[in-house]
């Protein structure tokens, strides 16, 4: 495998004098040296952590990628995704090997979306290979077989006992070999290795292409080079002046190499103001489950604009995103682990280029919380679907009922929570979502419930909907999902016995519509009750206490799913859990009488 | 690899008769038909779903494994670890390929802790092997040369386009061996093959077994083995009824067999009433990290118990795990992700064998939330340690700091949630974790903090301390770990002010001390401020909200660190984020004057 067809490139390669190659030694003792001064500048005194991939960096910076330096964002562009934040990554990977999986985002988009030339690239510390993100990226990008995709292993030596591989690059090359990558092995210090692998990497056809370079701590540091501990210890500052004097010495050449410009053919596209071309196809009364609204509202969404992506995996099925691949076969990626699933998603919806939506069970979402997390971090629209939420799934195992994922999503920063509670409702979550920056998340149930809205009825986000409403009311509900038509049940129940409650639709649960919810809560004797199918921590009740924490004279009660529950028959999971329309009633009761 | 020295096995299997291995058939043909028969008898026809590996479990359980049928908790008998709950599970692994780190943590248990002769199985199915945990347990157990584990793979040839490997066992074998695991390969239907290679792996030193089995679903039953989509609709009953007839008809033997008895040399262990031999040794005043505290606090437990431990990965240095690895260096496991450190700690913890710790940096345990989660719902007694909580970290990443860890532990059913504000509070959490059964987690700090109680304080869980208490406070603020020492603070300034505030440290949040809060607030003119260095969403102000919610004339005022903070100097990170004695005591004052 090391051995690959070196084809058209020997060539090229023969044009490639003595000459370029100083000057891009030279072109990375600069990095190496602009490396360790801007870290000691912020009294960072660490030179040995960054100097390691300078020769990988600037081979593949000024002799490799083509990219319009002057225009980062241009779509054209060859992509570059580190462990580090520089001006060609467009996400914040901070951490924990989960760049790869974004890189095969970005690369599935320019080979089966874009269909152009640009080329991804993703530098991976030996330390983050244990990471099994890191793997599930690789069967991801092999399977695919993404041949726009180099990732390079930067092997430097780490000393920690907890980085068990050291410096086998024996062993990278055959685990990257197993998972199906053209791989090669090359000494990351030797440019002229380094452009000639690249350049092989250029030629692999159907296969990703892993280049596992041995490289150095420190490298290019008297005394430092793969000596232990310094990147561990801050060094001396003049020990520091020294390294860079020498660094300085070696430099032999004053050029500067400009990067190639890119092939320009990334498709024109148009992303905002997706509109819904026609009214919610649903009458009031229609038994459908918010699933399936969802999976067909996504069809309609494809229809609408040719760069929409959708995700999913062995659940396809289930969340009915399955409606969405019938229609649109090639906007659809099967994935299989729920991690690189969102990475991918984060890949996708990179430089403002793809309408991306993933959906799985809401439970399975726990799996990919820090990439979830990540990526609200780095401000990037993607749109989660959890469908399956709470006990309400009734006959599967408790560990598939997602009774935290409301949770989970409040802490995310800036994150677009929608609870829809009918197929009208949730075409508009849909829509909204494929027009609002920054994540959404979008909550579904399993069972079948009745449309309750017109197909005239307006959504906003943030606006909550008061869907029964009586002068008489003597208290609130506030409800959402399934839990909504719960709370409609009680308020009929209740009716018969002349007690008139209200009811509310919360539509998103962040942003809270607070406003609405005291509004009416005051106009109801000051009480409410908040109904979720979801445990009390975190959720709906939590938002709803918080949001009226500073107003006098407001009491909530809170019915949610409690701790640990066990999977029921599918009849009655909402009554096991005390959260059905009787036990509402029974709350209300409870509380006027008091 | 394939070609393993038999050895000392080969005399014993020339005592296998035919008669056994026709014995084992009918066992396994057994099994097939009772999983047929459980299956349909809860309405669920899809009997495809659990004959592949029949043969395999035959083997295992009724000539490989060791165990007391009738004693099933016994330490000494051999483990098994299956993706579906048996009688040999000890924990619902249900899914998403977790099994295997749990497996790990029982394998390096059994010959690291127990030193015993027990031997671990895990059943895997080949779907679960897109998961990247699964890659990472694979490398830990090489990394740790688990010779008493073995894994077996389940190919049983799944259709779903989402399973690229398919049949391609040469591609789980090469995978297998690429992560340093003795690898066979072996046709899963032939019960003498499987006997022999599971004898094999029994002879290997150094090294985890993993057995590739090349399986079939449906496997005995005519026109079905192998055949598309039976596993995803049901069968016809008469179907059903004609193949239970067949399986009938192959059974030619009645003998049963009985598990070989297990190798009695499991130490007795109590970990029970684990008592802190003397008193925490600090001084009113002192300025040291609860971190730093909880690192000694584990040395500490280890002296006193010696079934103690503790795992971290690279953040040893930082978390202070590295005191108790210091003095306990054979109780420490160094691994190298959270998703598998949580897994083998679980699996450290089954059969209430060891007081098992980890510790990481919180933020990283999102990564983990999957398989707390499972963990919990298995009713596992684990201890998690989140160091560097929320924004007081100061100088790191965004990304590093926690600021959901409290939403998503409290999501976590049954957690107790320590989150102690100095050192002697810290040392009591350490030794309450360990005698506390469910799991708990304990929430630490990097910067360094006065103790502010003495060394004969008593704690309990679920018990607040009022540390600040005058008859004329005016309000009361609820404050824990850092935010604590704010509060305090504020309180001194505000009393230069002739204002005096009623301050509460909450030790745990989970369960939340609402007597405590709702007394001292009634006390302090209804009002309350919490402040927290967490999100604002699901930590300690939503909860406090939610536990005086139906108090009638109690108000929150919540602090807590705004979404998607940018990391900041280390000076003043509290009153970047706006939770610091500034901005309390600004708060209080906006209060009282309203």
């Amino acid at each position: 495998m090391a051995e690959q067809e070196a084809g058209g490139t020997m060539a090229e390669e023969a044009k490639m004098g003595e000459d370029i190659l100083q000057v891009l030694q030279d072109m990375a003792n600069r990095l190496r040296l602009h490396a360790i001064r801007t870290l000691c500048a912020s009294g960072f005194r660490h030179p040995t952590l960054c100097s390691s991939a300078s020769e990988i960096m600037s081979v593949l910076l000024f002799y490799i990628m083509r990219y319009k330096l002057t225009d980062p964002e241009n779509p054209n562009n060859d992509r570059f995704v580190l462990s580090k934040r520089l001006s060609f990554v467009n996400v914040a990977t901070g951490w924990l090997g989960q760049g790869l999986g974004i890189t095969c985002g970005m690369a599935y988009t320019g080979r089966y979306f874009d269909k152009a030339s640009y080329r991804v690239f993703c530098l991976i510390g030996d330390g983050e290979s244990s990471e099994g993100s890191v793997w599930e990226a690789m069967a991801f990008a092999s399977h695919y077989s993404l041949d726009n995709l180099v990732a390079i292993f930067d092997v430097n030596h780490c000393h920690s006992s907890t980085q068990p591989l050291e410096h086998r690059v024996d062993l990278f090359q055959k685990r990257c070999e197993a998972f199906g990558w053209s791989t090669f092995v090359v000494d990351g210090r030797d440019v002229e290795a380094l452009c000639h692998v690249f350049q092989q990497a250029a030629q692999v056809k159907s296969k990703p292409t892993a280049v596992v370079a041995k490289t150095f701590r420190g490298h290019g540091m008297p005394h430092v080079e793969d000596a232990e501990h310094w990147h561990e210890r801050p060094m001396p500052k003049e020990r520091v002046e020294a390294i860079i004097k020498l660094i300085e010495s070696q430099i032999q050449t004053k050029k500067k190499l400009n990067p190639k410009p890119p092939v320009e053919d990334s498709p024109q596209i148009n992303i905002t103001d997706i509109e819904m071309t026609s009214p919610p196809a649903y009458n009031v009364g229609d038994m459908i489950a918010t699933r399936k609204a969802c999976g067909l509202a996504l069809a309609k969404l494809g229809r609408a604009n040719d760069r929409v992506v959708v995700l999913d995996g062995d659940s396809k099925n289930s969340t009915f995103s399955d409606i969405f691949k019938k229609e649109h076969p090639e906007h659809f990626i099967e994935c299989s682990s729920e991690q690189n699933m969102v990475s991918v998603a984060l890949g996708c919806a990179t430089r403002g280029r793809m309408v991306t939506f993933l959906c799985t069970f809401a439970a399975f979402l726990a799996r990919a919380f820090d990439q979830i997390r990540m990526g609200a971090i780095s401000r990037t629209s993607i749109n989660l679907i959890g469908s399956h939420c709470g006990a309400s799934i009734g006959e599967d195992s408790p560990s598939q009922m997602a009774l935290e994922d409301l949770a989970m999503f409040r802490t995310v920063p800036n994150c677009t929570i929608f609870c829809p509670s009918d197929a009208i409702s949730t075409e508009h979550a849909v829509f909204l979502a494929a027009n609002t920056k920054g994540m959404c998340y979008i909550r579904i149930s399993r069972p079948e419930t009745a449309v309750i809205y017109t197909p005239d009825e307006i959504f906003e986000i943030g606006r909550a909907k008061v869907v029964r409403n009586n002068v008489n009311d003597r208290l609130t509900v506030v409800g959402a999902g399934v839990t909504l038509h719960e709370a409609l049940a009680a308020a009929d129940d209740l009716s018969k016995q002349d007690i008139s409650i209200r009811v509310i639709d919360l539509f998103t649960v962040k942003p809270l519509d607070a406003a609405t919810i005291n509004s009416n809560a005051k106009a109801t004797g000051g009480q409410i009750i908040t109904v979720e199918d979801h445990s009390s921590e975190g959720g709906i009740g939590e938002a709803v206490c918080a949001a009226v924490s500073m107003v006098p004279d407001i009491l909530v009660h809170q019915l949610a799913v409690p701790g640990a529950p066990r999977s029921e028959k599918p009849n009655e999971p909402l009554s096991m859990f005390g959260i059905s329309a009787r036990q509402i009633t029974v709350a209300v009761k409870c509380i006027l009488m008091n």
